[in-house]
Protein backbone atom coordinates (compact mmCIF):
# COMPACT_ATOMS: atom_id res chain seq x y z
CA UNK A 1 0.00 0.00 0.00
CA UNK A 2 1.53 3.36 -1.08
CA UNK A 3 0.53 6.65 0.67
CA UNK A 4 0.45 9.96 -0.68
CA UNK A 5 2.69 13.18 0.86
CA UNK A 6 0.90 14.68 3.76
CA UNK A 7 0.77 18.33 2.92
CA UNK A 8 3.43 20.45 5.85
CA UNK A 9 -0.35 22.40 6.87
CA UNK A 10 -2.49 19.08 7.50
CA UNK A 11 1.33 17.46 9.40
CA UNK A 12 1.75 20.42 11.05
CA UNK A 13 -1.98 20.37 12.46
CA UNK A 14 -1.41 16.52 13.27
CA UNK A 15 1.50 17.19 15.51
CA UNK A 16 -0.74 18.96 17.81
CA UNK A 17 -3.64 16.92 17.73
CA UNK A 18 -0.72 13.87 19.05
CA UNK A 19 0.55 16.21 21.47
CA UNK A 20 -3.18 17.10 22.25
CA UNK A 21 -3.79 12.75 22.51
CA UNK A 22 -1.04 12.29 24.86
CA UNK A 23 -1.99 14.92 27.40
CA UNK A 24 -6.21 13.38 27.27
CA UNK A 25 -4.95 9.57 27.73
CA UNK A 26 -2.16 10.64 30.56
CA UNK A 27 -5.22 13.15 31.91
CA UNK A 28 -7.31 10.01 31.85
CA UNK A 29 -4.44 7.75 33.68
CA UNK A 30 -4.74 10.07 36.26
CA UNK A 31 -8.27 10.80 36.40
CA UNK A 32 -9.03 6.92 36.99
CA UNK A 33 -6.03 6.72 39.37
CA UNK A 34 -8.51 9.27 41.59
CA UNK A 35 -11.32 6.80 40.80
CA UNK A 36 -9.48 3.86 41.86
CA UNK A 37 -8.88 5.53 45.28
CA UNK A 38 -12.30 6.45 45.39
CA UNK A 39 -13.59 3.05 44.68
CA UNK A 40 -11.60 1.65 47.54
CA UNK A 41 -13.02 4.78 50.17
CA UNK A 42 -16.40 3.28 49.10
CA UNK A 43 -15.66 -0.05 49.50
CA UNK A 44 -14.02 0.35 52.95
CA UNK A 45 -16.92 2.75 54.27
CA UNK A 46 -19.44 0.24 52.31
CA UNK A 47 -20.83 3.38 50.06
CA UNK A 48 -22.57 1.87 46.86
CA UNK A 49 -20.57 2.22 43.50
CA UNK A 50 -22.73 4.76 42.03
CA UNK A 51 -23.62 7.82 42.86
CA UNK A 52 -26.56 8.88 40.21
CA UNK A 53 -27.07 12.60 42.40
CA UNK A 54 -23.68 13.28 42.06
CA UNK A 55 -23.70 12.13 38.21
CA UNK A 56 -26.27 14.67 37.31
CA UNK A 57 -24.33 17.67 38.65
CA UNK A 58 -21.13 16.18 36.96
CA UNK A 59 -22.79 15.68 33.44
CA UNK A 60 -24.45 19.32 33.93
CA UNK A 61 -21.31 21.07 35.09
CA UNK A 62 -19.33 19.28 32.20
CA UNK A 63 -22.65 20.16 29.84
CA UNK A 64 -21.96 23.96 30.59
CA UNK A 65 -17.85 23.44 30.78
CA UNK A 66 -17.82 22.58 26.82
CA UNK A 67 -20.77 25.30 26.30
CA UNK A 68 -18.14 27.94 27.17
CA UNK A 69 -15.06 26.41 25.30
CA UNK A 70 -16.85 25.94 22.07
CA UNK A 71 -16.77 21.60 22.63
CA UNK A 72 -20.15 20.14 21.46
CA UNK A 73 -22.12 19.48 24.90
CA UNK A 74 -23.86 16.31 23.86
CA UNK A 75 -19.96 15.20 22.77
CA UNK A 76 -18.82 16.40 26.25
CA UNK A 77 -21.77 14.07 27.85
CA UNK A 78 -21.40 11.28 25.60
CA UNK A 79 -17.50 11.01 26.69
CA UNK A 80 -18.17 11.31 30.01
CA UNK A 81 -21.12 8.94 30.65
CA UNK A 82 -18.41 6.47 28.56
CA UNK A 83 -16.04 7.42 31.29
CA UNK A 84 -18.50 6.84 34.35
CA UNK A 85 -19.39 3.87 32.78
CA UNK A 86 -15.80 2.19 33.11
CA UNK A 87 -14.99 3.55 36.68
CA UNK A 88 -18.85 1.97 37.68
CA UNK A 89 -17.34 -1.32 36.06
CA UNK A 90 -14.07 -1.07 38.04
CA UNK A 91 -15.85 -0.12 41.22
CA UNK A 92 -18.18 -3.12 41.21
CA UNK A 93 -15.44 -5.23 40.47
CA UNK A 94 -13.40 -4.04 43.18
CA UNK A 95 -16.68 -3.64 45.59
CA UNK A 96 -16.58 -7.82 45.17
CA UNK A 97 -12.86 -8.04 45.85
CA UNK A 98 -12.60 -5.37 48.56
CA UNK A 99 -15.89 -7.25 50.18
CA UNK A 100 -14.23 -10.61 49.72
CA UNK A 101 -11.10 -9.28 51.26
CA UNK A 102 -12.45 -7.09 54.69
CA UNK A 103 -14.45 -10.42 55.10
CA UNK A 104 -11.61 -12.71 55.13
CA UNK A 105 -9.68 -10.33 57.09
CA UNK A 106 -12.42 -9.52 60.04
CA UNK A 107 -12.91 -13.65 59.54
CA UNK A 108 -16.45 -13.41 57.91
CA UNK A 109 -17.96 -14.86 55.37
CA UNK A 110 -18.55 -12.39 52.40
CA UNK A 111 -21.50 -10.53 52.63
CA UNK A 112 -24.35 -11.85 49.95
CA UNK A 113 -24.16 -9.32 46.85
CA UNK B 1 -34.84 13.80 48.67
CA UNK B 2 -32.09 14.07 50.85
CA UNK B 3 -28.54 12.76 50.52
CA UNK B 4 -25.97 11.26 53.26
CA UNK B 5 -22.83 13.57 54.09
CA UNK B 6 -19.55 12.91 52.09
CA UNK B 7 -17.05 12.35 54.07
CA UNK B 8 -13.65 14.41 53.56
CA UNK B 9 -11.74 12.07 51.70
CA UNK B 10 -14.65 11.44 49.46
CA UNK B 11 -14.82 15.26 48.63
CA UNK B 12 -11.06 15.76 48.48
CA UNK B 13 -10.77 13.02 45.51
CA UNK B 14 -13.68 14.26 43.88
CA UNK B 15 -12.67 17.92 43.61
CA UNK B 16 -9.54 16.76 41.93
CA UNK B 17 -12.03 14.14 39.61
CA UNK B 18 -13.77 17.90 38.91
CA UNK B 19 -10.45 19.60 37.96
CA UNK B 20 -9.50 16.74 35.68
CA UNK B 21 -12.69 16.75 34.08
CA UNK B 22 -12.20 19.92 33.38
CA UNK B 23 -8.60 20.04 31.69
CA UNK B 24 -10.55 16.95 29.55
CA UNK B 25 -13.20 19.27 28.00
CA UNK B 26 -10.88 22.17 27.45
CA UNK B 27 -8.16 19.79 25.69
CA UNK B 28 -10.84 17.89 24.08
CA UNK B 29 -12.38 21.44 22.89
CA UNK B 30 -8.77 22.65 21.57
CA UNK B 31 -8.22 18.97 19.70
CA UNK B 32 -11.65 19.73 18.28
CA UNK B 33 -10.66 23.16 16.96
CA UNK B 34 -7.65 21.15 15.42
CA UNK B 35 -9.62 18.83 14.05
CA UNK B 36 -11.83 21.19 12.25
CA UNK B 37 -9.01 23.12 11.05
CA UNK B 38 -8.05 19.85 9.44
CA UNK B 39 -11.44 19.38 7.84
CA UNK B 40 -11.23 22.56 6.26
CA UNK B 41 -7.72 21.82 4.64
CA UNK B 42 -9.08 18.98 3.36
CA UNK B 43 -11.75 19.98 1.93
CA UNK B 44 -9.68 22.51 0.74
CA UNK B 45 -7.57 19.77 -0.92
CA UNK B 46 -10.23 17.81 -1.71
CA UNK B 47 -8.95 14.99 0.53
CA UNK B 48 -11.07 12.00 2.11
CA UNK B 49 -12.16 12.93 5.48
CA UNK B 50 -11.44 9.72 6.42
CA UNK B 51 -7.63 8.19 7.13
CA UNK B 52 -7.86 4.34 8.23
CA UNK B 53 -3.35 4.36 7.85
CA UNK B 54 -3.89 7.12 10.19
CA UNK B 55 -5.95 6.03 12.42
CA UNK B 56 -4.88 2.92 12.82
CA UNK B 57 -1.11 4.69 13.87
CA UNK B 58 -2.97 6.93 16.44
CA UNK B 59 -4.80 4.07 17.96
CA UNK B 60 -1.44 2.10 18.27
CA UNK B 61 0.43 5.09 19.28
CA UNK B 62 -2.35 5.57 22.23
CA UNK B 63 -2.75 2.43 23.47
CA UNK B 64 0.90 2.42 23.83
CA UNK B 65 0.80 5.79 26.12
CA UNK B 66 -2.27 4.25 28.39
CA UNK B 67 -0.41 1.77 28.71
CA UNK B 68 2.77 3.04 30.13
CA UNK B 69 0.53 5.67 32.29
CA UNK B 70 -1.46 3.19 33.41
CA UNK B 71 -4.84 3.28 31.64
CA UNK B 72 -6.17 0.10 30.26
CA UNK B 73 -5.48 0.12 26.49
CA UNK B 74 -9.18 -0.87 25.59
CA UNK B 75 -10.58 1.67 27.28
CA UNK B 76 -8.29 4.35 25.46
CA UNK B 77 -8.91 2.73 22.26
CA UNK B 78 -12.84 3.06 22.94
CA UNK B 79 -12.05 6.53 23.60
CA UNK B 80 -10.21 7.57 20.79
CA UNK B 81 -12.44 5.76 18.59
CA UNK B 82 -15.43 8.00 19.93
CA UNK B 83 -13.33 11.29 19.37
CA UNK B 84 -12.71 10.13 15.72
CA UNK B 85 -16.01 9.19 15.10
CA UNK B 86 -17.06 12.85 15.73
CA UNK B 87 -14.59 14.18 14.04
CA UNK B 88 -15.72 12.37 10.60
CA UNK B 89 -19.28 12.99 11.47
CA UNK B 90 -17.86 17.02 11.75
CA UNK B 91 -15.85 16.49 8.25
CA UNK B 92 -18.15 14.85 6.36
CA UNK B 93 -20.84 17.75 7.03
CA UNK B 94 -17.90 20.54 6.16
CA UNK B 95 -16.99 18.56 3.30
CA UNK B 96 -20.28 19.21 2.05
CA UNK B 97 -20.38 22.51 3.23
CA UNK B 98 -17.24 23.24 1.50
CA UNK B 99 -17.80 21.95 -1.78
CA UNK B 100 -21.25 24.05 -1.72
CA UNK B 101 -19.07 27.14 -0.85
CA UNK B 102 -16.01 26.19 -3.17
CA UNK B 103 -18.25 25.32 -5.98
CA UNK B 104 -20.47 28.69 -5.52
CA UNK B 105 -17.31 30.65 -5.64
CA UNK B 106 -16.13 29.28 -8.22
CA UNK B 107 -19.48 29.35 -10.40
CA UNK B 108 -19.33 26.18 -10.94
CA UNK B 109 -22.56 23.57 -9.99
CA UNK B 110 -21.26 21.37 -6.36
CA UNK B 111 -19.86 17.85 -8.06
CA UNK B 112 -22.03 14.93 -7.14
CA UNK B 113 -21.60 13.00 -3.87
Amino acid sequence: MTSSPVPPELATLRRSIDNLDAALVHTLAERFRCTQAVGELKARLDLPAADPEREKRQIARLRALATESGLDADFAEKFLTLVIEEVIRHHEHLSGAEAAALSAAAGRAPAPR
